[in-house]
């Protein structure tokens, strides 16, 4: 019997968060590519446009005028997925046929008043003014609903319709799918070993080193062993957090810092304004603030969808959809590629 | 307090197959689309190409050559996700750092000779062979494997990449997350009502007809009402039938009718060969056959992609992956979408 190897051999890896397995094959990145490329991010966006809805001083769908933001600048989202007043389908239901009340919010906040820089191309203090935003926001949000989903979809790959760079927040009166289940999870480990899960898995992982993207005193970033996505990404504080608000001036700030080496690093890869899906998952608000959460961890996922190059993808259609996610190749692969340093993209970085 | 109206008002909906909830915002198609716009598929490819590997005669990446094939043809995968003979990571591991054998293989079924056809472009008699030959595999390979998934990338912007028309059959030594869940949901209705979730759930979709596609007097084709993607499907069949190879021969050539009428209304809808990933869910096999899977409904899942039209599809990101599935409009507003009859492509289909 030959000696396992992940690097050679297929294999699962178990994901704690979600308690589900991931395929890890790590050969099929040699299979030949002639499937949908996608067109690279656009480079030459505008710093103002008059007809963005987005930008400062300019006229939303909904007849608003936004005032001359000269910071972060916050509004309701015009399409809301949810809106506080939506009435109850009542009780009494088959149980195939089963659907309850949900309400809640949809904000967007804008990073900055400018179309044409990202968060790696912010300076420090700007995107601390993004951070103390977020805190803001799930403060106050956080009072009336149990769950503020803080969210980016980055670049037209990732159903982004606007290069503004911005976030969304979405706020419901209910526990959605991932963060039950992250919760569940958590809390199973903690029951367990007496400790946080998130909190012994960075420990593991700063001792290993073999996955860390970026670190500091008080913050990691990892390619977890249990990635699904090629370049998957979580970011968390050494220390034991429950929210984003409980984070101290300092590690706000030292967060500003590892957000823009990490996605530095994110652009540096392909050479492109890199595209991915992130948010922040912390411990449930609203009414479970009164609950003990110590279970919980703060932190943020990213999910890029880049794979080979910056126009080819990773799909996770057929086999992942309705069997079980797939990676081509080991999340330990990934950091040498994500370490190496670029000279033209960093260029390009000082504004 | 307004009347609940589900086209009106935004809700939650139980998916009683994943155990999970789907966030259903009515309006949000009102939103403007800027965003990314896909190619629409190619309606020219040559009904044979000398370079393409999955073509009658010609040679495949690994030097083998391809027989003149005349109906179906199934090859073992040159580039497998899974092989039957990896090593095993062995036991005694840190609980967040786990991984477990992965064993298997991987097939590619070609549907047809000629490259430009699809399923619903075929004959009745040829799609009766692929459903022949889906049988045989689940027979064969399901002897020794748990799990035996049949699917089908159809189209460059679910993955696809060759137009030829073919589905894949990776046949693994575990239960996948995907089945291991739809299992556990099914055997826990059965456990409490007493008969088969899917037979119970057909019963009253059949009675109902709110959200049925296509029906026969053996299958029966409809939007669930858990869908997330905007045009998915059930198909199933009406008797309790828990594997592919446990059809009759009446029920096979009833499928290859249903399904042809299934796929020309999605080609229909917007008037191109329509893309979706679709797959087989049936009883578990291998050590399982020896088991009561009497809580099994056979079944095949459609997740297509588009939402506005051949070129705007539904992104399944940020809020999608941190939180909750979300749809931009309800299931039953799909139904007189998939029911307009469209002259242009139906002239196409007769080749
Ligand atoms: O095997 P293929 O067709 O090359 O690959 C396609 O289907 C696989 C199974 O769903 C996915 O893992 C790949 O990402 C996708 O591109
Ligand atoms: O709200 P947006 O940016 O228009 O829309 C985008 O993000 C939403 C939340 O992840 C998704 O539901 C949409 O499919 C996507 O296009």
């Amino acid at each position: 019997d030959a000696r396992f190897d992940p690097k050679e051999h297929q294999h699962l890896r178990y994901n704690p968060l979600r308690d589900s397995w991931i395929l890890v094959s790590a050969h099929r990145m040699k299979r030949p590519w002639a499937g949908q490329v996608e067109k690279p991010p656009e480079e030459q966006i505008p710093r103002y446009d008059p007809r963005n809805p987005l930008c400062p001083g300019n006229t939303r769908a909904n007849g608003e005028v936004n005032p001359d933001y000269e910071s972060t600048f916050v509004f309701d989202n015009d399409f809301p997925a949810l809106q506080p007043d939506a009435p109850d389908p009542g009780a009494d239901q088959h149980p195939l046929f089963q659907s309850k009340a949900a309400r809640g919010v949809c904000k967007v906040m804008c990073f900055h008043p400018w179309s044409d820089v990202t968060l790696p191309l912010m300076k420090k203090e700007e995107v601390v003014k993004v951070i103390e935003k977020w805190v803001e926001l799930v403060e106050e949000i956080g009072i009336t609903y149990p769950w503020v989903q803080i969210f980016e979809n980055k670049g037209a790959v990732m159903g982004c319709s606007n290069p503004h760079p911005h976030c969304q927040v979405w706020a419901s009166n209910f526990l959605p799918n991932e963060p039950a289940l992250s919760d569940r999870c958590q809390r199973k480990y903690y029951e367990k070993h007496g400790e946080p899960l998130l909190l012994e898995y960075a420990k593991q992982e700063a001792e290993k080193k073999e996955r860390v993207v970026v670190e500091s005193s008080d913050w990691l970033a990892v390619v977890p062993y249990w990635a699904t996505w090629p370049y998957q990404m979580l970011l968390l504080p050494r220390r034991h957090v429950l929210r984003l608000n409980d984070l101290t001036t300092e590690e706000r700030e030292g967060l500003a810092d590892i957000m823009k080496r990490l996605l530095t690093k994110y652009d540096n890869l392909f050479e492109v304004s890199f595209p991915y899906s992130m948010g922040w998952h912390g411990a449930p608000t609203g009414p479970h603030l009164k609950e003990n959460n110590s279970h919980w961890q703060l932190h943020a996922h990213y999910y890029p969808p880049l794979l080979r190059s910056a126009t080819v993808k990773k799909f996770m259609v057929g086999y992942e959809m309705l069997a079980q996610e797939q990676r081509d190749l080991t999340p330990e692969q990934m950091i040498p590629v994500l370490h190496k340093s670029v000279k033209r993209y960093v260029a390009i970085l000082h504004r």
